[in-house]
Order: C-alpha cells, then structure tokens, then sequence
C-alpha cells in the first residue's frame, strides 16, 4: 500500500517535494495546500495535483479567483498519513497536525526545538525511525552535511570554518535584493553552524555567512582541520562513496555555478534541479596532510528534495535501511550521473 | 525512413535541436560536432549522441583530454542528409556542406545573405521546401515575427516601433556583463527589424535596443500601427490562433520574467525552456482602435528550437503542410499547454 | 538677506538639496528633520547641519542612540521661508507647512493635485514665481521634460513615444530587487506621460516603463514626431542652446550607464552626481526628417536637484528671471562641464 | 621645491593618484600618459593635466582623434622625477624608466619580483627610503595588511585565515560578468596570501577568494589566531590606533557595501572615494579569547592612493618619518573623519 502524502505549502521546496513524491513506487500525493490562487497555484492542478486551501481566507482568494479547490487543510490532512510542511516559517500548523493525529515534516526553516529531532539521510536516517515530527534542516545546512559527515565519518574532522556565500533569493523572485552588494550577516556565528550540530552535535564548526547579488546557488569555502593525515585523491574517495555529492571541475569549464546550472540543464531532470551538492574537484587542497580546503556549490531550491521523501520513508518506516532508501530515491531522480 | 541530421555546434542552440530532433519520429541525430572537450561535450556522450571533432585543432584538443570522438566533421557530413549549424556567426563551413552535397540551416547569428531564405514556421514554411541552404533568424527576430506577422495577417500592419530590452549574456555563461549598467545599442535601426524584414518584406518596422544585467529573457515593448480598428480582447484572440505564443498575466502573479522562467521550470519541460514568446495579457493595450501597446518576453536559448524541426521538415519535404509539421512538433515538445 | 530653508527628510534627494542650498549665497539651510538616527543623520551633523526630529517618535529615536537634535519639525519650520519637502510619498506635512504659514516644495512622488504647480526650470520659472506651493516633478519626468520642451519650443513636437528602461533602486539601498529579471510596468502609460503633461500640457506623450537590474540611471529610449524637418545636427544645436542637457559619445568610450557614472565621478563633483540629462551624441537619428530618436540616460539622485534650488528662487522672487536663476544654480553646482 | 611626478597609465588607479599627487604641496603632476583617446583623456585635459602618448601607436590615435599631446612618454619621463605607473601589469616599461634615470612605483597587478621592495606605509615606510623602485601592492593586499599589521604589532598573530569575496569588475566597466554566478579561484592559497608576505614575510597566512557579481567593494572575511587573549573592545582600540582603518556599524543601517559607498558619497570626497578599510564594529568576534573574526569592506578602486603617495615621499625621501607623512597625506584627502 502506498503512503498518502499531503504537501502544506506549494512554493519552492513544496511543489518539489510533490513532485518527488509523485515520482516514488511507495508513496503518493493525496494533495497540496497553497494560501494564494497564483500561476503555481494553476500549476499545480494542470499537474493533476489536488489543491486545498490552506486557510479559510485563502478559500475566499481562491474562489475569487474561479481557481477550484478540493477542500480545506483539515480535509488534505485527514486524508494523509503524513504532512510534508513547507509553508513559511513560524506559520504555525503543528496543532492542526496533532489534532488530525498524522505525522509531519518541517523545513529548516523552523527552529530544531519544534521536532528536537533534525534529519539528514546519510548521518542519522535509522535515529528518526517510525518519529512522529522531524525537521529537514536548510539547504546551505544540509549541504555541509552532506560533505563534512563523510569526512568525520572516514577522516575524523577535529575543527571547521566555512564560510558561506549565500544567493540572496530564488531565481523565480523579483523583489529582493541587493541588486550590486555585498552584505555580511554581522551575527557570529551564522545560524548554520548550530544547525549543523543538531544533526552531528560533536562537530566543532563555526560559520561565517555573506549575502552577495545572484540568484543560482549558494557557495561554501571550507577550511576542515581532520585527525588523521590525507591527500586530494583519498578526500575524494570519501566522497565517492557517499550519496548526494557530485563533482565538477574547473578544467572542464565548469568555473562558476553558470557553469553548474547549465550542467544540470543539460541533465535534463525535472526543474533543471542539482540534488547533489557540487564539490569542485580542482578546489579540493590539502595542506600539512591534516588541514583541507575546498569548494561546494548547493542548489538551494533542490538538494533537500531527496532527504524528505527519505525522511518520509523513516517516519513511515516504508524501508528500515538508509542506504536502500537513499538509493531508491536517488533513482527515481535521476541522481548519481555526475561523478 | 527517418531523415539523419547532423548539428555542427552543440551549445546553446546546438544541445536543444539535438534533443528536439531526437524527440521527433522522422528524424534522428546522427552526430553531434564540437570543437571543446569541456563539460558540454562530456555531455553530449552521456546522452548517447556520437560525438565527432569540429576541426582538426578540435580532434587534439579531444585526444589530449581523453574524450572519444567518432571521427572528424567531414565523417559526419557524409553520414547526414542535413545540417543544422548551430556555430558562432561567421564560422565558415558552408563549402564543407557544399563538398559533402548536404542541406543545411544556419542560425540568426549569419546574415540573410548566406542562404537568401530566412525560415519562420508561420509566415514562410511553404516557400522553403526543398530548399539546399536556409537560415532560421535570432531569437529576438523570431519572437517579434511570432506576434507580428499573426497581427499583420489578421489586422494589417502599417508601422511598428519596437524596443528591445535585451539579456547581456546567457544563465551558463559567467564572463560577459555589464554588472549594473545599461547599454544602449547606439546604431539604429538595430539589425532586428532588417532582420523580420528578411521574412516579412513588407513590414515596416522599426527596432532599437538596448542591452541590460540579466540573462534569462529577452523583453519587448512594442507598440504597432494596424490598418483595421481592434480591441484588446481581438488581439488575444488573434494570436490564440497562431502557435507559440503563450500568454502570462500580472494579476496571476507573474510579474516580471523571473516568475516567466519559474513557470517555464514548473512545466517540467526539458532544461526548463519556454519555446512560445510569452505575452502578458495584461499588458496589452489598444488606444484609438488602431494602436496596439503590448510586452512580450523571449526565451532566447530555446524559441528558435521548435523553428529549426520545422525548418528540417520542410527542406527535407518530410511534410508539405506547415500547419501539420508545427503541430507535431509542439507535441512533442510539450508546447501549447500555457493558453 | 539669504532666504532660510528647512530641509524636511533627508534622504537620497533631501541631503543633496540641502547640499545644494548651502552651496548658494542667496539661501541657506537653517535645519534638516530626519526620522531615523541612522548613518546619515549622523553625517548631517558632521556636516554642521541643524538636525530635527521629523516627528515625535522619531525624537525618541535619536534620544535613545544618543543622536543631539535641535528641536521638533515645528520648530524647523518656523524658523524657516521655505521648506523642501523631500519625505516619502503622502507623508501628509502639508497641514503643518501650513499652519506654520511657509511654503514648500514637494517631490515627485507626490500627486500634482497637491500643489496643481510643477516645476521645470526652463519650462515655467515664470508662472511659479511667488507661488506657495510648488512640486518638482520626479527623475524620470524632468529627464524627459529637459530635453522634449526645447523640442518643442523650437521644433514642434506631435507625438512623443518613450520608453523607460528604469533602474531598479538606488545604490545605496540593499533590500530591493530584482536581481536577475526585467519587469515590465503593465499599466500604460506609465503614469509619466501625464506627469509630463502636468508642466507641459499640450505634449502629446505616451510613456511605457519597464524596470531593471541596475542601480546607477535610468536610460529612456526616445521616438519624437517633429512639426518641422530637421537633421541630427541641428537637434543637438538646439538642446545646446537649453540649459542641463549633456553630451556623451559612444565614440569616446561611453557605451553605457557605467562609463557615464565614472565620467560623473572624473568631474570631482559632490557625490559624483550627474545634475544634467546626459545625451548620447552617436544615437540621434532623424528618419525621413520629421521623426527624431535619441537615447537619453537619467541620474536618478541627482538631476531635479537643481530644480529645486532654481524652484525656491522663483517662489520666494529671489530672482524674476528664470535664465539667471538657472546660471546661478549651474555655476554653484558645476554644471555645464559636459558640451 | 616640489618633486615632479609623471603617472603613466591614467585608469582607475592612475587618475586617482594624479588628483592626489595634485592635492599636494610637496609635490606635482608634471604630466599623466595614456594609450587611447577616450572621454579620461579629454577629461585628463580639462583638469588641466599635460597628456602624453603613452606609446608611438597612441600617438597616431591621439593625433586622429584630434586630442592634442604635449609630448611622448619619454619626454614626460624625462621632465620627472619619479613615474607612478598604473598601467595593466606586464606592460613593461621598466627599461624606459631605468633609461631615463628616474624612480618608479609599479601597482599591485606586477609581481614582487619586479622590485623585491613592496610598500605599505604603516609597516614598512622606512624601508624604502630612498628606493628606486617599489611596488604598492594591490587593493585586496593592502586592505589584508591595514587590518592585520597592527593585529600582528600589538597582540601577536599566529595564523591568518581570510576569505575575499570579490567584486567582478570595476563600476565603470560594462564588459565583464558574472551577472549571476559565483567564480571560486580554484587555485590555493589565491596570490593574496603570499601576496601580504612580501610586505610581512613572517605572517602565518592562508587566502581564498572568490568572484561575485558587484562592482563597488571586496568584502573580507577574516579567522585570525592570536598570540595573546584579548576582547572585542580591544582590538577596536588596536585598529584606532593605526590609520586608513574607518569603522561602520550595521546598528547604524550600514548592513552592505552599498550604504558604505553610500556614507563615501556622504563625504563629499573627490570621485566619492573611500580610503579607508571599512571594517563592521559590530561584526567584530572574539570567541574563547585568542580567535578573532571580523569583516572588512574594501574600496577597491581607492584604498591603494594614499600608499602611493607615501610611497612617493618614501623614496624621494621627501619626509623621512612615515607616521607624518602619513598624516600630511590623510589630511590632504580628508581621510579619518569616519571612526
């Protein structure tokens, strides 16, 4: 039987997820809820999507619109087994879910002491088995995850800085800025560092954030102090063995995340989405045999999508084993062509 | 029997109709040449396209970086009925298809005068049948023929005065600017309304431009004199009739061209593209009957794509009716659902 | 005896016309209200500005970050003849001007109906002289004003088609996008064509906006029916002969925005401002002798400053002659530089 | 009697240090060369600079473009006594120099090599008495050392980690991208790192740096290990101490480079320069005593001038205590009202 899933919240990281969902054997989307009757929201019933009103205003908004709706959230959430919540932080939904007695999913947006549970697939997918709320920490979040856990796992890592050079909105907004500079987050350190430590709470990290004009990706300069000595190639290795890390290279083209987004262009998947995160392979430097530097790009739109359907699969435990997890998802997206 | 087309060029352009054409069922890629071992052509293997050197200078460069070629530009020609070059302007190889006695279509980066028959799927298909040498105009050129010839056919066009605020460079590009300026292109007419001419002889048109710090789309403003009184509501009804042209809307939320491409991405097409000129219905305007305001923005990597498999089909007399091969062609490039 | 000017917001316009006052020997600035303590209200009283508090709330403001003001926006105001009202749209001081019996002039945010007087220099000093009310039009209307009244005057102008390639926000603002997008102003005309018609009320003009990724000026793009056949030559002639109109040339490098700004900055004036309308000699085109296009580009900051000054002369009747005024003011700001 | 300076290369740097060598009383601009006859040249004449041709070939376009010379280079070489060139690196003109006998400082774009002597006035002044040749490194360069030489002066520095994120290209350039993306330099450590070297040779230093869409400043983050614990308060103190350091403060609403170039043009400074190190009061953390992190906003176009001008003093040994030349520059350019 397959699980019935219900998306609150169809923006960025909504409407991906439904998708993902949409493209899994062992679960399904019962339906997703929006608060505005917009292009996304017309969007989503051409996809076939059943669409709910998140709100009662927003039933007003939408039947203004002429734009049909299924029902309310409460019906979409008795209807599901399980609510992926990708609404605005702070929106507050947690009673309602309670109250309909089904399992939910936040996004990083959201404070860890909501769920006191954080989820990444590779690092800590047995720990939220069968949980009834977990949070899929922020994309710049989990992409330092997704590279600092292997090498902790294989290397030991005594000692990080990263410093994050964040895009300043998504591509699909034209209100934000800045338009031409550069804004240091002045609070030290950025929140990222402890929300890594509430996946991995033995990482020494400290984090360092910076706004600059671009819409594609963020990207992170990391300087990781390890225990045990090691060269370029057997850094690399780690990763290989590793889900979610793809590699790029300068030498290649591949000199900026332009470069990194017509790739995942080229790929062809849906939404032109990069699930990976993108290490450059000729910015990876060891000094001293213990201190190593590198590069990675992280598609902020995208590269959570594959931990919440395997989040999904844990709290539902449709598959007791990450690994089996991570890879049925990972096929079904078409991750792991880059490497 | 499927028709065997070769590309010679696999970059913005050369990628799209490589993939168009295998998407159609009469026609099929042979090969695919390029003159840059880089990540592109890495690609174009990945997705099972032979891939051949453009030039000798190309086949060391391929050797050097441990890329496989299936052999040399020439070698491809041969094994092709038609060419689709998709290389920068001026590259030359028109004697080399001549020698091999193949067809071939150019891009709008070569002048009218390399084939003296420009190619536009609505306006001229019929007169390029059979054809040996056709060129498939810009994007911009493209998109303005897109809205003006339908207007044209149906009102009767006596002057067109359009603005052309144009992208600076392409997403996967990371050299060219400007940053934050804007820059008039100083020499008028710009060559785009010559260049609708080259399609549409009798137009008067007049087009000025100017180049600004995005890379997603292409935005025209354009207000056009027509010979009947119209209404607003006329003119949409205009060009529903006429493919390629989709309509947007301020009041759904899609305010500028980043919510165009979020839409365009939401479709799930392949690489995110918008092959239709997008119109916003709320933009249009008419004064006095007979002056018609409106904005259209072009996708500029993808709106010649569906022209160029029309194009093949036409010089190939694969079929005679332009109607019919427009159809197949948006069919299988998902176009026509955004009316 | 030097006229007193207060100076009500000292924002983007207000601190350069309080800039400007100062730089006068027939006015000078008796204090400046502000809202907020921030940077630049300290720079104020580095400058030796009085500074006041804009409005009760804003006097707890500056008490709390330990920012000395001189009083109450009431006290500003009857100390002063004059006020230049440089506060965001309908802030609604009108009612406190009054009570405090001085005049005042408002920007061009602000509706015509407020005043039923706007302002240009050389298009109606005269019929502004001892007025108590006065606005100054916006960046956008007086760049278009500057160079279509000399038209006009000399010329005949029938119909005006403009399009404004808007920049997004000011450099010194961080928040505001978009990024990477253009947005087309979907209501037409843009709400500057009648703003023309509110100091030019026979100027048949229609103006079409779109906004852009940039922060340094506005570029307009001109198509101007004239009455009389002229030449190139002779329309650059005329605009000599008008006061702040300026010529650039692609020729001599200035290709865009950004060579302009950094020929702003060569000129060592404050704040590397450009008070006049800049011309690109090498991009007026007269077609068939009656229909003139000229690109144009718009220091957003700085080009009704001025105005302003040469606005507080005629309503105070400092000075009865409008030409002489406006010598005055260019000398004192270094216009006229650029010919 | 004043020293007469020649500059060779009148751009972004050459221009600024010609305003500053003319803001001087102890010397003055004997002539300033350039290779093309664009708008800085016709500027360069107005300000009243005898222009040169820079090479035989730039005579034959000044002579074409109708700009008059007074002269070649060598003539202007021989009439100095020391040249400043601020032309692209590797232009080579060293033997011209050494021909005609006279001192020479060379910009940060040429290796140390060239000179084995780099200057920065507060540490190393004295050094370079009476040099012959010298080289001021580049603005990324200087701007590490301004912060960090009175660190290492007063508490000790061990080890420096600093991460650059850069501006692409210069606010008068319209060419270069990105216009959205994100370039790491993949080579490690970038040249910056050694780059502080030549100037402190014993500073422990590592440096990353990446490109990013904005014209106004660099923005570093820098990770700095301290030899003896200290506070927050006290590394202020430090900084106040030495000058060319300014303090903003996003409690003051300067959250970005863009209200920092905001608060340059707030100084009335010539061309709204800023030649001070712009570092974020707040942003400044000292984290278990010994580990200080910080932010600095550099002025790419501008921190390097005062340099020059010591430099000048230096080794035409003008003034032998570098402290007061420092001031008698700092003075001259208005430099130190912002701490």
């Amino acid at each position: 039987m397959t699980a019935k899933i219900a998306i609150n919240g169809y923006g960025t990281i909504g409407k991906r997820v439904a998708d993902a969902v949409a493209a899994q054997d062992d679960m399904r989307v019962v339906g997703v809820a929006k608060a505005r009757p917009d292009f996304e929201a017309k969007m989503a019933i051409r996809k076939g999507f059943a669409l709910y009103a998140a709100n009662p205003d927003a039933g007003t908004k939408f039947e203004k619109a002429g734009v049909k709706v299924s029902g309310a959230l409460d019906d979409l959430a008795r209807a599901a087994d399980l609510v992926v919540d990708c609404t605005p932080e702070d929106s507050g939904y947690k009673p309602l879910y309670e109250k309909a007695g089904i399992k939910a999913i936040w996004q990083g947006g959201e404070e860890h002491s909501l769920t006191n549970l954080s989820f990444n697939a590779a690092a800590n997918y047995e720990e939220c088995l069968g949980a009834k709320f977990v949070r899929v920490p922020s994309c710049n979040t989990t992409g330092l995850i997704r590279t600092l856990y292997p090498l902790d796992d294989q290397l030991g890592v005594t000692d990080v800085l990263a410093v994050m050079v964040r895009r300043a909105t998504d591509p699909g907004d034209s209100k934000k800025g800045p338009i031409n500079a550069v804004e240091p987050e002045l609070e030290m350190p950025s929140h990222h560092g402890p929300d890594v430590q509430s996946v991995l709470p033995k990482l020494n990290i400290h984090t360092i954030a910076l706004k600059v004009p671009t819409t594609i990706m963020h990207v992170h300069a990391l300087a990781v102090d390890l225990k045990r000595a090691t060269t370029e190639d057997a850094v690399l290795d780690v990763w290989k063995r590793f889900p979610r890390v793809a590699f790029v290279s300068g030498a290649d083209g591949v000199r900026s995340t332009a470069q990194i987004m017509e790739l995942a262009r080229d790929l062809s998947r849906n939404r032109a989405d990069l699930y990976e995160i993108a290490v450059w392979r000729d910015g990876v430097h060891v000094t001293g045999g213990k201190r190593l530097f590198y590069f990675q790009a992280v598609h902020q739109e995208s590269d959570v999508v594959p931990e919440n359907i395997d989040a999904i699969r844990s709290m539902l435990e449709i598959q007791k084993d990450g690994r089996k997890s991570m890879e049925k998802t990972d096929q079904s997206l078409g991750i792991g062509i880059v490497k």
